[in-house]
């Protein structure tokens, strides 16, 4: 076939250019657990970063306290508590592991506007002014990753980003916090909620203060992270409906066990029309953060210990079968989150002499998006003698809502329900426990998607 | 702070640019399937595209036979038989859909050298001559991307190139082939495969040839695929341990899942050391393809029907928790197909100006890598009298062959054993069937990975 292709007009190779070593000056924000992980990283993967042609060089740490205490890992020259100081080094990019709002948030701004690419585990600074600092790095020809926040170990947001098919989902479901998921899993096997947690942070796998793992904040800011950058929507996170961990005990998930399922940690949102760039309104979003029931066919049901996971659930127009994506891996720890920020860092450091568009999605602008409480099944437990089983599922019928399962123990009983809203389920529980003097717990529930 | 920050150099934001629209001349290699649900989609996504600035102008279809009957998606003035005339007409990219090897290897070849970006789904070509044409692309100074030519509804690829230690991992496990997963799915709902198969061509989910797909070749060209792409490690498909589908009956499908499993389509690979960019030695890749048993509690397990399904298994150096990354999704259709083809297409415009590396993972060169087969657990059919099977499970044990689990009915006995080559088993079989008149159906069986 060769002859007949002579009209193309064959250009020649382009010469391929030497293996130059480029030096990387890194600034690193914050030396705790995720900090001192990034420069143990740097430091054993130096050598495969050079023969890719890089070369990792931490230039400055900025750390609230500089004496104290570290395993060694970065060098005392390394440190400083003066953001000043810290901003005298040139960087190449900068890599923003403090946590929390402030300082992270005008560092980072800072960073941004003058050009230099930052990569953040950070979810609160993003949950929270990830809008304004993206349209910042926009605005200056920069970037910011944060591939890091949010299910750590699996790179996809970056991904989803950059196409814009793939991208387009109508629905998410996710594992988000691992700490929460290991602690439930716990449960499952029969332990209790404060040993499994004294034991969890033994393992190192909970944090001294677990407060943000255990009332759902960590998932909600993820949740609003991945609503942001995968939407374009800003959610307020203190108008999301959160529930903690609280109350649940063993034989809640022995119940879920026997009726098919398990319990989760979920963070879930609707959209309630595909996002897209030129949609700036701020429609509403349903979504809830809190345990959740997930039958056992579900993806997230398979989502153990501190495994993360994310469903994306696509609408099939025309006809066609659903195209859900499913992603799974470890959601944290300090290893994982530190090689995410590396290879975000790799990535930045691709980035710096091209005109690549930040995102598919631009920062959200104008307001919150308004935020509803979803009808979803539930899976409640109830306080209730089990022989007035038929009594409790009428009262419920009458009431609108109508049981699917059920399992009794002792003096307890849990149920399936039907589709409803939180401000049903709670009336009724209110409208029981005056009937009934019944204490009642209620756990949404999901539904195994249609095409899993 | 800000006070803090004046030493800083503030860079004046970057003027934004005009939302021009950019007009992408698209040449497309085929027009069968997925060929039309390409030009279906460009159609039905023309404002969602153009809203991100791109127009999208299909200028020319090369097809083996322009006056066969299609569905009047593409307009005739489109298409041509014509290689010499496709390639007169200026393309900005190229879609490749024509299935095969040549002519696309030809044709790929000659858009690669006029710099023009090509994306496929053509597994069979990139399997046999990808590393050529990658490397082809590379000198160029342009790309070939390959993302819909397996796992094509969940983008990965592309995205393990471009991240360093997200991409690499000691062994991947996949379900690869939607169709023969489909089949299997519908073994184990008590379907024979003939009819099976036959309700897969009418739902359009097998083809009306679907030999490929039955042999294992299509797994193997895939998994052949993903190890040159993530790994640099080129293998010859003829070289693999590939099973096909025949033989399998409902009964094994229950079977497998009263021993705890399930039976899928798979095809896995271990590599000896984690793959470098500079390490173009062809170690030895540990490999097969071929229906397996899964036990529940593995990933693949949860993989149903047309779904895909993808481990990639870390190593856990330094003491640290197993990372393993697992992606779901559609596996094939034509829709599906076309919008990852668009979505390459979109990246591939997004270059078109920068000099982003191709990918971490350079080109495989050299000779083919050594295969072998690896010891893995079994899932043994054989037909025997249940009242014989501690004489059975004695004479494999002789034989080094220990027994991990059974179940009989009628005449027929299943077994799970523990790590055996091939070859043992196959002895082992041989050895019976000798001694015992009995035949013996052998099928490799996976074990639920650490930290899953």
């Amino acid at each position: 076939m060769s002859t007949l292709l002579f009209p193309l007009r064959e250009k020649p190779p382009r010469p391929s250019a030497p293996p130059d070593i480029r030096k990387v000056r890194i600034g690193l924000l914050g030396a705790g657990g995720v900090g001192q992980a990034f420069l143990q990283l740097c430091r054993r993967e130096r050598e495969f970063f050079l023969r890719r042609g890089l070369d990792l060089q931490p230039v400055s740490a900025l750390v609230r306290d500089t004496s104290r205490p570290r395993q060694g890992m970065p060098p005392p020259a390394l440190l400083t508590a003066d953001p000043l100081r810290f901003l005298k080094c040139s960087c190449d990019v900068v890599v923003e592991a403090l946590g929390g709002v402030e300082p992270s948030r005008t560092l980072v701004a800072h960073c941004l506007k003058a050009r230099i690419p930052v990569v953040t585990a950070n979810k609160s600074l993003v949950a929270a002014h990830g809008a304004e600092l993206s349209a910042l790095a926009q605005a200056h020809g920069t970037r910011l990753r944060v591939e890091a926040a949010a299910v750590a170990g699996v790179p996809f947001i970056g991904n989803l980003e950059a196409r814009p098919l793939a991208g387009r989902f109508s629905a998410l479901q996710g594992v988000l916090n691992g700490t929460s998921n290991y602690l439930l899993t716990r449960l499952s096997e029969g332990q209790g909620l404060e040993p499994a947690l004294s034991e969890a942070q033994e393992l190192g796998v909970a944090e001294p203060d677990p407060s943000n793992d255990l009332s759902g904040r960590d998932s909600a800011e993820k949740l609003a992270l991945l609503l942001q950058r995968l939407c374009s929507r800003q959610v307020d996170t203190a108008a999301l409906e959160v529930q903690p961990l609280a109350n649940l005990q063993p034989m809640d998930l022995q119940a879920a066990r026997l009726l098919g399922g398990v319990v989760r940690p979920a963070a879930c949102a609707w959209l309630s029309e595909p996002p897209s760039p030129c949609n700036h309104r701020a429609e509403a979003i349903q979504a809830f953060v809190g345990p959740c029931y997930v039958p056992n066919g579900h993806p997230l049901a398979q989502v153990h210990g501190l495994e993360n996971g994310l469903l994306l659930l696509k609408d099939a127009p025309h006809g066609q079968t659903a195209a859900n994506l499913f992603y799974q891996g470890p959601g944290a720890g300090c290893e994982v989150t530190a090689a995410t920020l590396l290879d975000d860092l790799w990535e930045s450091v691709q980035d710096a002499s091209d005109s690549r568009p930040a995102s598919q999605f631009p920062a959200p602008q104008g307001p919150p998006a308004t935020l509803q409480a979803p009808r979803t099944p539930w899976f409640l437990r109830l306080k209730a003698d089990p022989a007035e089983l038929d009594d409790i599922l009428a009262f419920l019928a009458d009431h609108g809502l109508h049981g699917r399962g059920s399992h009794a123990a002792a003096d307890t009983v849990w149920l399936l329900t039907s589709r409803a809203s939180r401000a049903r389920v709670e009336a009724v529980g209110q409208a029981l426990a005056e009937a009934a003097q019944s204490d009642i717990l209620p756990l949404r529930a999901l539904e195994v998607p249609h095409g899993c």
